[in-house]
């Protein structure tokens, strides 16, 4: 995979009995998309020690440069995260001080003296060789590691927790990754549908083939007045320049079969 | 995997770039979670043959009852899933009748005489001993087959169709299965911290073990006020009463808890 390819790990059987909508996994796409990097494959595996193991080794066997992880980071038995890495990534949990440290500052505002419980205790207990970031906004905090060519970041499943942790930690670090920022466009096609638009596209797909191009039907295919987006874009391949360069030329051919078929 | 696990695969580079948020796997997976179902997991990919065909084929080597899969049916060149699960199944694409049939009845309310283009075939073909499913909302049809121990459905990627084609001739086959509906309530609990109340549930949860409990701290862990919504609930494996059993012990080890702390 490219120097820039990403991948998300969502944790939670509530996502998979859909009581909760993933709008975490959405929001992380929206910043390393922006960022520059390309997210490969979202996977998302309930509560359960074998699932996470699992899939975090299948994330690493097609070796992106990034894995995020979300949900799963608290005190709770059914938070057990942290457990499936280090299953996945051969590296035992231990007490981890700076951890501990960051937890314990969070119960003194809540006790004096705040008692070191084992389950406040699992917060700090991480990967040999791991890193936890600060959370800004809750108590558990998110934990760093490299593994083989990857390097893993896991988040808490609070959406407050992991936007302030991303803004404050991680930014910094995937910045200096230095991927250009992806260029774009839209364009709004009325009244052709997206099977006559089919041939066109596949005619000017050929001559911009750095390019996405992904046409998304916003209407009915058959319905009276059909209507799709169009969706142009790149990803550290081409430039702005070439995307604007592939919209013109799509609208002249699009104009020209448009006169044709009213001949 | 049990009788009654499934997973749901999701294609769409506009999922993966954060463009689009995931409702459909959401709302898939509320219906199959409501008609006793268990979904294991929900993966992501990009518009890519290779990644379609790879995903395909790891599911199919969890061995689930059912895979659904969301998007990429349409005429144009990124839509790619049924090309892609041609390949992962091993079973070559042909012109199915029947959808031919389904997709020229669409145009002809477009059109006198429709058009037969080749990509409006293209929704028409489908891996061999495929079964289309009608449309009623859109012109691509679902597409149903049997890959090994796996029943595979694929639906197009626009909601309204998905929910059309799912309603009116997924949910007669799958309520075939006859798996039992699942149980389950939500518990609030105020005044608590999740540090604090893990080892209690630690001690519950063995009593009740064929029962998922899952906390979802919803305030932080060190505010001033910390709420946490419990969700207890079963899957084909318990039953309503145990459900009920299980929330009132709890209720009862809490309250215990908390007289004992205002000793």
């Amino acid at each position: 995979m490219s120097r820039t390819s990403a991948e998300i790990l969502a944790v939670g059987n509530e996502l998979l009995i859909g009581q909760t909508l993933d709008t975490n996994s959405n929001w992380l796409a929206q910043r390393l998309h922006a960022l520059g990097w390309t997210v490969e494959r979202i996977t998302t595996v309930r509560d359960s020690l074998k699932s996470i193991r699992d899939s975090v080794v299948e994330a690493l066997d097609r070796s992106p440069e990034l894995l995020l992880t979300v949900g799963g980071l608290g005190p709770t038995y059914d938070d057990m995260t942290i457990k499936g890495l280090s299953k996945a990534i051969g590296k035992p949990l231990t007490l981890n001080r700076d951890a501990l440290a960051m937890v314990m500052m969070k119960y003194r505002t809540l006790e004096e003296p705040a008692v070191l419980t084992v389950h406040r205790k699992k917060m700090a207990t991480l990967p040999r060789g791991a890193k936890p970031l600060p959370n800004p906004a809750g108590t558990a905090p998110g934990v760093m590691v490299r593994a083989r060519r990857t390097t893993i970041i896991s988040f808490p499943g609070v959406p407050t927790e992991l936007k302030a942790i991303f803004k404050t930690y991680v930014i910094p670090i995937l910045r200096r990754s230095g991927a250009p920022p992806p260029s774009g466009l839209y364009i709004m096609i009325v009244g052709i549908v997206e099977s006559a638009l089919a041939p066109i596209l596949d005619s000017v797909r050929g001559k911009y083939s750095t390019l996405y191009w992904k046409s998304h039907p916003m209407g009915r295919e058959t319905g009276v007045r059909s209507l799709i987006k169009l969706h142009i874009y790149t990803v550290g391949k081409g430039d702005e320049k070439t995307v604007r360069d592939a919209a013109v030329f799509l609208l002249e051919r699009l104009s020209k079969s448009s006169a044709k078929s009213q001949d």
